[in-house]
């Protein structure tokens, strides 16, 4: 059997020894065989921050946005393959398009957070300018830029394709250059991936490389400036997180581990309601997906001590129709267990829950299998135990990470809350129930131990992408037992791979540094006016300042007549005087942004498109009627539309009256054309 | 002597042996005895846990930013007190405001981010909702909730006051208690600190606790909903990160430790202008303030190589005015350091720069004092090294705690950069320039090693805060050898206290569980309007549904004339539809949203005082003359203020037109009253 290759260095690397067997999960046939041997870990570092950073920051946001979303098309059209080679791991049809399908969707999904909240740049503006001075010479601001190092992400046996998948489309929208590192027992799935992704010619050099084998001393290399995103279990997170260098550079390190995940049944779901049905059937599908083998799985069902009884018969039934065996077989709904080591883990640990509880379905050694050899593949039936104490800590603190779930009973919310608790930290936790006072309960209460947290009910079961289901806008991680990480939520996946700065300017000295116009920043108020200029003549502080106008009180009456907006502020001098706010009669906010408009506009034909829309609005001085307004209208943030014929301008307003004084302060959104044949550019 | 006491467990407690003396660092006498001995420091976590969460849990965000505003204005009254003892520490009184007024500002800083930025509720929610499904029913939101364990907070000997309070503000506005420790050379000054807090009478019980003297077993009680933050020596940050009861629970340990921070001179600034002055004057303030026991001091003076003569010569001159000495003198500029010990790691670190470099001002083992006793205090003078080559390993290594720093020279931008980026992380980095270009290269090169720059010239000479200031709305904090931290950052140092979970939910239940009203959960359509409801009566869901009104062509010309908004797709059919987003004449934005508002108002004097602003307005649909429009407003967010007659309420609006697609969606922001006597709740 071939030896699978790393590709280091820009170069697929053979290995420099025979390496260690990788098993077919089902057949026990040798699949392929890993080793590490002879790679450089020093240079494929130096290769990742030397090539592959620098590469990256050359392109925008948008512009690795796009990328992604390339890549996850080029990665759809080898589905079919990627499937095939992914029940060699035991993995079902369905298990491998969760795996699979579910992380070339991770791809889409940050192509789509990319281009919609990050700024066609290189620079990730974070949060609002602060004032740090009176006179407004002295500001500040907080910028996120990639940090100059290498992502590596050590992934976990069970998920070969979403699990790299996940680390690398954010790490890769930040412009940090990628080094995965798949688990052995399924590294010929994220090797085939990661030929795919090289073969697709889309990723610059260096952005990407595959170390198929043990890291041997790469940890000796790391610098304050990688990180290591690690998945897999607590134990040897804790190892690597304590490396000497790891601490001695504050490498940032995340780890998501397993964890003893809950579902709670609530006490309106009674045996008949949808809830009731929906509570077992995800179970089961919790149970049954991957062999059990997801870190997200349930691993205790609290229920109403009521409904014990009928828990557990109802689960007992579903149970009894799943079919175990080779997963390429059509009839078969769980497939094999990663390997056979994996196997014996499992029943240790059901060995250990065993003594807190009673298992209730499954003999962890007697499976019927079809079209495959029980003894050969690492088949398991899904294992149900019941724990009538919950107190016992075993079911607390055991994870079989396999398809063995324990059902325990609680008497009140309080216990419910406290028994979710006792994970001590979990990636997920679900409530089933329509009761939304008892879902803001347990979700409130048990929040702080856990990174995400489900409701399922009759109104979201059709839509329900269900409790092991991570997605891209939402974060991944937990705390404690789960390893105190964090990963995905859109953005702030990305955010992780940055340094976070707080920069202290001038406003002119920071509107440089940011590429984001700063009030305070001069202002460019040349002859031409802003909307006559294409997106590419257009400068940040590019400004038009029109008026003044006096807002008459006849104004004001005929706006209120017309609108039908005759608030009493409007059209009574004595009641609007007796409002805490204002003096007499006020001119509308939307009076005054309409002649804002009438103002800065200009009206013929040109390359602003539209506006499509409008933020930040505070009204901040009434205006009177006799009071006259001028409005200052700039530039403030350019965001060409990588493919497209235009891109967006965000303008800063600024209405002021006779005095000065600021009356209403707001951004206007416009859609401004590109120059004819400027489309391709950035 | 007597010994410093604890504040554990609810009441003051004495130690149960002798302790060790801690000095005066200007005169050498005893000022007082600390020890921990016989503190149960499992109890006074529990306590904490047991006692100041729950206590804090009962407060909204609000009214915890209210107490910290009366805790910091009831300090400053205590000021004058707290400046003598500090003076003890080898402190000026300069350094004394640097140190107490800096940490009542933080006080108020944090009460103000609360109030601002901040929920008048005890959920945080982060972030948008997320839409996961086509048909609505099944959404995402994030959450933050406090930890529900101890704020550990590890101080370091320099910053008794400030150090401990910016720790302390943004766990209390979090609703995590604290455990102050502080370090035991000042701590004197931090336990009265304390006592003046626990004396106000203003915290709840259980939310402040302090340790003098060591953590003892401290560290063997922590859980997953604990948390760390110190602030000391990288070794000791590294040493107690890796204790096995942190890594094993994935405790959160914050490091903030002292770095090698350096200031850039521009090639710009030559000898004569503002920026020359300026550089040279805050490296002399930031060798001299507290006499260089910052973690954010300039150790690296980074010049072009053509002036180092010039600023050596220029900064030899300001030095040489700096008088030394018992800082309780008026004439004094620099006090002394903490301690003999101090004062003798000084200059061993001191000695290992010199293999690199040469003196240029200051004896390490001769110093003129004023009013002092040379050999009793722990005085030295301003150090000023010279180190000709840049490459030289040890002014990028070696940090001598004091009055220290390194002048060196660079040749280009690129290596002006790279010289920033050598000190493998900091706190801060300063750019000392009018070159706006200058000023971006450096920043945008060296911020992924930066936790804090600031740009530094004519333009904000006078309001800039200096190199050495953190401050509450900024993080703090830098990566690699600055310990990989972010402390404060306004709002962002609330989260660290906190943790994030991803609620998925129908959006019923979500809108139950954030207190929020999410799009897609049912509204309450009664017959009373809204907006005459008092803030007290009105309810998240509460909704006016009002129209249609037909847009005609009449509206749209007149709302051209009326306004002066004549831009082209409202007013010129064809060009209208030449534009690719039209299909003809379009009614104006600022129409549709005045006609909703002439629907959606209810025009008499009630509760409802103003709309002061508006947000997330997009435009989704054009409208065509002949339109029929509708508008439904649904209360969102209910926002009472403590302490004042009204609150805010956030608005859901959907303007949507004949054919049910949304035109426009936006949220409105009112205040309206409480009703007459309400003004006391929150």
């Amino acid at each position: 059997m071939a030896a699978l290759r790393s590709y280091v260095n820009g170069a697929w690397h053979e290995p420099a020894d025979n390496g260690v067997p990788l098993r077919d999960a089902v057949t026990g046939e040798e699949v392929a065989r890993v080793s590490s041997a002879g790679i450089d870990m020093a240079a494929v570092l130096a290769h990742g921050r030397g090539s592959g950073g620098p590469a990256l920051a050359e392109l925008t946001f948008h512009q690795r946005a796009a990328l992604l979303k390339s890549l996850a098309s080029h990665l759809r059209e080898h589905r079919e393959e990627l499937y095939a080679l992914s029940a060699r791991t035991g993995a079902t049809l369905g298990d491998s398009k969760f795996d699979i399908d579910g992380g070339i969707g991770v791809l889409f999904g940050y192509s789509s957070k990319g281009r919609r909240e990050m700024p066609n740049s290189t620079v990730y503006v974070d949060g609002a300018v602060e004032p740090l001075s009176k006179g407004g010479t002295f500001v500040g601001q907080h910028v996120c830029t990639p940090l100059q190092g290498v992502a590596v992400q050590i992934n976990a046996f069970n998920f070969p394709v979403w699990g790299p998948l996940e680390k690398f489309a954010p790490a890769f929208l930040a412009g940090v250059p990628s080094l995965i590192k798949p688990a052995s027992q399924t590294a010929y799935l994220t090797h085939r991936l990661v030929e795919l992704m090289i073969g697709s010619g889309l990723l610059p050099e260096g952005s990407l490389q595959l170390i198929c084998g043990s890291v041997g001393d790469l940890f000796e290399h790391l610098t304050d400036q990688d990180l290591v995103s690690f998945t897999g279990s607590a134990a040897t997170g804790q190892r690597l997180r304590a490396h000497p260098v790891v601490a001695a550079n504050s490498v940032r390190f995340n780890v998501e581990a397993d964890s003893l995940n809950c579902s709670i049944l609530g006490p309106d779901a009674e045996p008949g309601t949808a809830e009731f049905d929906l509570f077992v059937k995800q179970l089961v599908t919790e149970m049954t997906v991957k062999a059990g083998q997801k870190c997200t799985a349930i691993r205790r069902a609290l229920v109403p001590a009521n409904r014990i009884d009928d828990v557990v018969a109802a689960a007992k039934a579903r149970l009894e129709k799943v079919v175990v065996g080779n997963p390429a077989s059509p009839d078969v709904r769980m497939g094999a267990l990663a390997s056979l080591e994996q196997r014996e883990e499992v029943r240790r640990s059901l060995k250990a829950l065993l003594e807190a509880g009673t298992l209730v379905h499954g003999d962890p050694e007697r499976v019927e299998v079809v079209d495959a050899d029980p003894e050969r593949g690492a088949f398991l039936p899904p294992l149900l135990v019941r724990c009538d104490d919950p107190d016992q800590p075993q079911p607390h603190e055991v994870e079989a990470f396999g398809p063995v779930s324990t059902v325990l009973p609680y008497e009140t919310t309080a216990q419910a809350v406290e028994l979710a608790r006792r994970g001590l930290g979990s990636l997920v936790g679900s409530v089933v129930t329509a009761d939304a006072e008892f879902a803001r309960e347990v979700v409130l209460g048990a929040a702080s131990r856990h990174g995400r947290m489900l409701v399922l009910n009759r109104e979201n079961a059709a839509e329900n992408t269900g409790h092991g289901s991570p997605l891209p806008a939402l974060v991944h991680g937990g705390p404690g037992r789960a390893g105190g990480g964090e990963e995905m939520g859109g953005v702030r996946g990305v955010l992780h791979h940055m340094q976070r700065t707080a920069v202290q300017a001038d406003p002119a000295t920071l509107t440089a540094i940011t590429g984001q116009w700063v009030p305070g920043t001069p202002r460019n108020t040349t002859k031409q006016h802003p909307f006559r200029k294409h997106l590419d003549e257009l400068r940040i502080g590019d400004t038009v300042v029109a008026g003044p106008r006096t807002v008459t009180l006849q104004d004001v009456e005929h706006f209120a007549e017309f609108t039908g907006d005759t608030f009493y502020a409007h059209t009574d001098e004595e009641a609007a005087k007796a409002n805490p706010f204002f003096d007499g009669r006020v001119a509308h906010g939307y009076l005054v942004v309409s002649f804002a408009a009438g103002l800065f506009v200009d009206p013929d034909p040109g390359p602003v498109l539209a506006n499509y829309g409008l933020e930040n609005l505070r009204f901040l001085t009434p205006t009177y009627p006799g009071d006259e307004i001028t409005v200052t209208m700039t530039a403030k943030q350019i965001t060409p539309r990588v493919g497209a014929e235009h891109g967006e301008v965000r303008w800063d307003v600024d209405v002021t009256n006779q005095d000065g004084a600021s009356v209403a302060k707001y951004d206007v959104l416009t859609l401004v054309a590109k120059r004819p044949g400027e489309q391709g550019a950035s």
